[in-house]
């Protein structure tokens, strides 16, 4: 089953306490697509600008991520400069240039419209609601946002809520989101809203979902050297739509799977900068990883 | 098996935004071994002032805690004022008032030197060294500490390391002992100091346990209300050093069942203030909560 994702390719400029990095391939919908690619066929549509490389496309073509829906027109790519602290938990943007991004409003495709897995990754939540208004009812719509929507178009965030199946957002949106200091109570709030599932990222610490009443709690890999935590975000959607798109089951217990992928390409993704770890990243190592996370939380049942 | 528990029976003065308790019961052997009570022997020594009224000493008795070795000298006992925001991690010290606690000499009686079990709570390492020097070597010893002594004794704590089995500290405190804000690194670093295991507490985020190569991840409770969170971390030590006693079983695949008893003795002192919610707690509600913790973490293999 196909993924179609929405969202941004761009030029990163990253410094973090272990080195830096700059203008090197980044974007929401980058990270996602790569790291999907190692479960399912996933289709990108997304805007860049005359400066972008081939080689670039080459390298997401080579991880089989379908780029029909990448367009390049006349201007200058999305480009992002941040920094990160030890505290690698938190970004610091030092400049955004939306370039051609700004006046980015996707056209989906008639190839892509009746695509069963949806990923809107993190843009203006209208632009994301167009996207569903283009496509078939897909079977599972998920979508992630960040803090400039939530403070700037919270009822059209709130909107499109109502329109998908899982939405993923970190704890600080969380809380910022459902105006409630209590995690637990804003993820309630929150799934009032309409999806069926949230999942809670909280970078070092792993992840929550929550499903009805279900509530899983995963953990996240202890990782000896964190080079970058740009992109972890959007690699975790990406292991994590595609599992569910790979096995086509979107019940509570194989979300818990796909969580678990998700927060191993996550912990592969902030291994080296950009992209990188991914370029040499093989399934073998992430079903290896995998095998880690049982270990990590397995303790034994009382009788 | 039975228990020996060395540290600070207080009144504690606790605001919350949820509320606020006067010169109610507290202190870190009181949370201990109360919790411990639930599994196991556990043997009280510390010391309260003339003000300390018979009713506290019933409780814990009701609870099968010996307090044969809680002195009562003259003057007045330990008293601890703080605050806490929504914050809840993090309390905030308004006021400390020693008393009887500053001239604290633990003399351990002849009965309680042979104990198998001993916990060194969060008290001057000097002293939690002159405990060690008292007992014969128990089968197994762990240790709290705290940030003052990290700050002003970090060689005292680092000798007292060399003798015991297990540390239980908190993340802040891991990071600023081991001089590494890396995590991973932090603990491997305080492991070299000689305990076998470590356990850093991270509050709302759970537990993580390390043991030799092997690195344990255990969650925390989701709880909708947190009332007080004054004594979790003595609480989760009195759950997880009560099951290890009652089992006589120190491996480590038991020490990780014994950090989820800890987990839920934390989450259950936490819904009331000072000890209230362990006045009514059954071994039956404890059970059906270590339960809850394995379908919160459960994730199926892949095969």
């Amino acid at each position: 089953m196909g993924i179609l994702v929405v969202g941004s390719v761009a030029f990163d400029s990253v410094e973090t306490p272990f080195g830096k990095a700059d203008n090197v391939l980044g974007g929401s919908a980058t990270y996602f697509s790569t790291a999907a690619s190692y479960f399912s066929e996933v289709s990108l549509v997304a805007v860049v600008g005359e400066d972008f490389p081939n080689e670039h496309i080459d390298f997401l073509k080579s991880k089989g991520v379908d780029v029909n829906g990448l367009q390049k027109i006349p201007g200058k790519t999305f480009r992002w400069q941040g920094q990160y602290d030890y505290d690698l938990n938190e970004a610091h943007t030092l400049a955004t240039h939306l370039n051609v991004f700004e006046r980015f409003q996707p056209k989906i495709q008639e190839v892509y419209r009746k695509s069963p897995y949806v990923f809107l990754a993190n843009i203006d939540p209208d632009i994301q609601w167009s996207v569903l208004d283009q496509v078939e009812k897909p079977k599972f719509a998920a979508c992630d946002t960040m803090n400039f929507w939530i403070e700037s178009k919270p009822d059209a965030l709130k909107k499109l809520l109502s329109r998908v199946d899982l939405f993923v957002l970190n704890e600080g949106e969380t809380r910022e989101f459902a105006k409630e200091p209590n995690l637990i109570k804003a993820a309630k709030k929150i799934l009032s809203y309409g999806p069926k599932t949230i999942i809670i990222k909280r970078g070092e610490y792993g992840a929550l979902m929550f499903n009805g009443n279900s509530i899983f709690s995963a953990p996240a890999y202890p990782l000896e050297l964190i080079f970058d935590p740009t992109g972890a975000g959007d690699s975790f959607a990406g292991g994590l739509m595609g599992y569910l798109a790979n096995t086509d089951d979107t019940s509570e217990s194989n979300i818990r799977q796909a969580i678990i992928f998700g927060s191993v390409m996550a912990s592969f993704n902030v291994e080296d900068f950009s992209l990188d770890r991914m370029r040499t990243l093989t399934l073998k190592e992430i079903y290896k990883r995998y095998k880690e996370f049982k270990q990590l939380t397995h303790f034994e049942d009382i009788s």
